[in-house]
């Protein structure tokens, strides 16, 4: 078994800073996007569509998801993707330690690798003005954005496993990265490893 | 405002170990069985009386705790230690920087104090072991006291403050005690002061 820290995050939350800098001061890879590379190489798809369906439901409840293009033997492109999803990130995680950010990995991983489990979030203000400071202006309001991104998020997590989104009891540990600072968060992950 | 570190825990998973260990290494004072002495000297009430109403609901909903022995103006002994404990720990905290375990300190200094709300859970299983080392057996099923005390301290949270108990997004910092261990929990709550 390998030693592998999870990192899921609310967007806006400053998770990928943390989980990139934490890696990177001990010494061992930091894959978030690169499982999104990995799944558009393997599926044909694009990459904004991947990066989309590899976290995001297409509705925000189960129904919604559950009757989103599925084919006739019931599978939808979202269960396709879903299914390599959790391939690729098996086999990241036994090349080695690693910090893994997002798509599920917390879930994929437990029983067969010794993760960590982090949850990383913060308050809608913080966030809001985050988002907009690291990819602009948009016309939709910010505070918008993410509440619709956190329903999505949240919707997907509770479809394809069984852990509630963002609930304490199902991290090891939780962190306000706004209250807490990003430097403090990044010192405290390391400390996990 | 004086920086305070408040302990907010489940029964059973070293939250008190914690925090007092904490405190240690910061060299200032924690706060937790003597919150509950200077209400017990304040109020005339007894030790035990105290212990119990100062934490946890009578009864695990809203109906039963609002129903719960109040006198013809509405207002009921577990009020009455409740106003008595929200002055007693807003004057301890004014003495100057400390650790609070329990008593909704978090709720109760918000706003008047610099406070880092810290969460201390663990799995139940790995509470049930501890209560059980710690305390000693007892005629009830461990698992079934501990969920007794949850349930209670919980509906109390609810009854007194517009906190959610456990919730992440109410904490600066939420930590698994059983997965992170107890000497690296001390040295994260450490970190936060």
């Amino acid at each position: 078994m390998n030693r592998i820290i999870t990192i899921s995050r609310q967007f806006g939350s400053a998770g990928h800073t943390i989980g990139k800098l934490a890696a990177q001061k001990l010494g061992i890879p930091c894959y978030d996007s690169e499982i999104i590379d990995e799944v558009v190489k393997q599926s044909g798809f694009s990459h904004e569509y991947i990066k989309d369906k590899s976290e995001y439901a297409s509705g925000t409840n189960w129904f919604t998801s559950a009757l989103n293009s599925r084919d006739l033997s019931g599978f939808s492109h979202q269960d396709e993707v879903w299914a390599m999803q959790c391939r690729i990130i098996r086999e990241m995680a036994e090349k080695g330690p690693c910090v893994m950010v997002g798509r599920c990995a917390d879930y994929i991983l437990k029983d067969i690798q010794d993760i960590v489990r982090v949850f990383i979030f913060a308050d809608m203000e913080d966030r809001a003005k985050r988002i907009v400071e690291q990819y602009g202006e948009s016309p939709v309001d910010p505070v918008k954005r993410l509440k619709d991104k956190d329903k999505r998020r949240a919707a997907y997590y509770n479809f394809y496993t069984d852990i509630k989104w963002g609930a304490s009891e199902n991290y090891d540990i939780t962190l306000n990265s706004a209250a807490i600072g990003i430097d403090k968060c990044v010192d405290i992950v390391t400390m996990l490893y």
